[in-house]
């Protein structure tokens, strides 16, 4: 099967293992780019154009060397960056979004737009303010009450 | 420093685990909605309206429940959706987006938009075509080679 869709084995297996298996659009764009770091790896290339697999790495700050490989080889698979030759001998690439990959800016646009709006730097951890939204404290685990009464 | 938040100690440990504590507003988006799953329960409740556990489990076709019930629990944590008590005795509860959550809805927009135009079901394993992105083969592991060696 991924021999008939030109994914590597790889790929294939990743698509499985962390996939939707999804007939709806969303889903299927998330099975492309859902993965942890894609998305911020699309950020990167949308606001700085070509990078090479250092600067990324450096850029990103805390990913492993082993899972951004892995995530430029997917997303390349899914023809959304490209690696280029920028240098012969010895070989050197950079990655680039592809046409497909600039598509994917109005996401990137609509996650940074939420963002600024609603989630402050402390929600990462940084700086020292409380959002509104992380005063509440959910009720625990009530979804699970309902769970194991019958609900109709 | 969970307590300062208001977040709940799982809340708290997810984050720390899966968040990326980078201070960009997408990082940010992506630390709330990132994680497995979360898009696809705030598409159902923007499609569909307010929804029980049980729904969104049918709905969502392969979530593990308690992995469910972990996405529900951050989520209402970070005041994107809420838990509403739709009856009293025996307490059943029902989960409705918040303004917050109503707010994604440009996010999840823009990812059915991409899906629609680039992502065909077969990347999901639906279906036999073979997108054009697909038949592309990349380069193995190229960007190992770069890394090994000096860049600069």
């Amino acid at each position: 099967m991924y021999r008939l869709a030109g994914l590597s084995q790889d790929c294939y297996l990743s698509l499985m293992k962390n996939g939707y298996a999804q007939d709806c659009p969303v889903a299927r764009t998330l099975d492309v780019v859902g993965e942890k770091w894609s998305l911020l790896i699309l950020r990167d290339l949308a606001q700085k154009g070509p990078l090479r697999f250092q600067d990324l790495e450096t850029g990103l700050g805390g990913v492993a060397p082993n899972t951004l490989s892995a995530r430029l080889k997917t997303l390349e698979e899914q023809g959304v960056i490209e690696a280029r030759l920028y240098e012969a001998h010895p070989p050197r690439y950079e990655y680039v979004l592809t046409a497909k990959g600039l598509a994917l800016r109005p996401v990137l646009k609509a996650l940074r737009d939420w963002g600024e709006r609603y989630a402050e730097p402390s929600a990462a951890g940084v700086g020292t303010s409380v959002p509104r939204a992380f005063r509440r404290s959910g009720p625990a685990d009530k979804q699970r009450d309902s769970r194991s009464a019958p609900s109709r």
